[in-house]
């Protein structure tokens, strides 16, 4: 169930459906909205479910031996999916639904978390490691950004940051 | 009337009326609608100018003979700006508005200007420069995508992302 009221969101908002309430939402998956409802509570917490579990679902974090080579992977992924129109999409819709309301970050957490095994596993090999904090400002802010911002994602972009993150070290 | 249209806009926004039409933003500035239509055209291009507008003039860039200290300037009033609910929810307009449809990004050239002239003055002295898309990756990214995260700002950042910026060169 959890897969198709996502992938119904993420249809509706490719269709310019943003605000989209639950009945709809529940109709397009073909559940029960009061399921919905059970498992969401509202549209914000679902759209936030939605938006960050796909956008994860986009860049997993590679377990490759060597830390560049896995923040090589997951940047790639980050890249490909901003200049993808759905992963534009979907970072639109989560931080618009962000603010400026109180929600919880929950949703947020576990992305950090996933960052956050792959660094460790870096300590653990005697690796040098930056902070889960210097991975977003070097690396995610700034394709985020552009796409926010509305300027084109070069190819490369992800590989680069990358390598400057690593070089600061 | 710019100005009036202006704050009437922000009133507007830090009063939760992010959906605010033309005719109710006209009421509040004491303007008459049909000027506001025939200077701005629609109500996104009117939120676009307010939006834009107010931030750069919460950082303007200092010259101040020094590259380090122009830069420490601006990222100082930027880092103000996005610890303070008013620069937040203007910056949440600002990204709410830009996306999905193609404006034209008239309103965003005038600050990548400003920070181009900064490093013109800066090559002009010989002083080594990095690129207006170096300053806003290291730089605005960061302080950006924490707000728009909901991420706190903690006092220093703009100065240690600007340290980081002069360091990679």
């Amino acid at each position: 169930m959890r897969d198709a009221v996502h992938d119904a969101v993420v249809d509706l908002l490719v269709i310019g459906e943003i605000n989209a309430a639950i009945p709809k939402i529940a109709e397009k998956a073909g559940v029960n909205p009061t399921s919905v409802y059970r498992r969401w509570g509202s549209r914000e917490q679902l759209l936030l479910d939605a938006a960050v579990t796909r956008l994860r679902a986009t860049s997993p974090i590679p377990d490759t031996g060597s830390l560049r080579d896995d923040l090589l992977g997951w940047a790639e992924g980050v890249e490909r999916a901003m200049s993808d129109p759905r992963g534009q999409i979907l970072l639109r819709a989560l931080v618009a639904t962000l603010g400026p309301e109180k929600e919880p970050l929950e949703h947020l957490r576990a992305r950090g978390e996933d960052l956050q095994a792959a660094l460790d596993r870096a300590t653990a090999r005697g690796e040098p490691a930056p902070s889960v904090d210097d991975v977003l400002d070097f690396v995610l802010a700034p394709l985020y950004l552009r796409v926010l911002f509305r300027r084109p994602v070069e190819p490369g972009t992800g590989a680069l940051l990358v390598e400057r993150l690593l070089n600061s070290l």
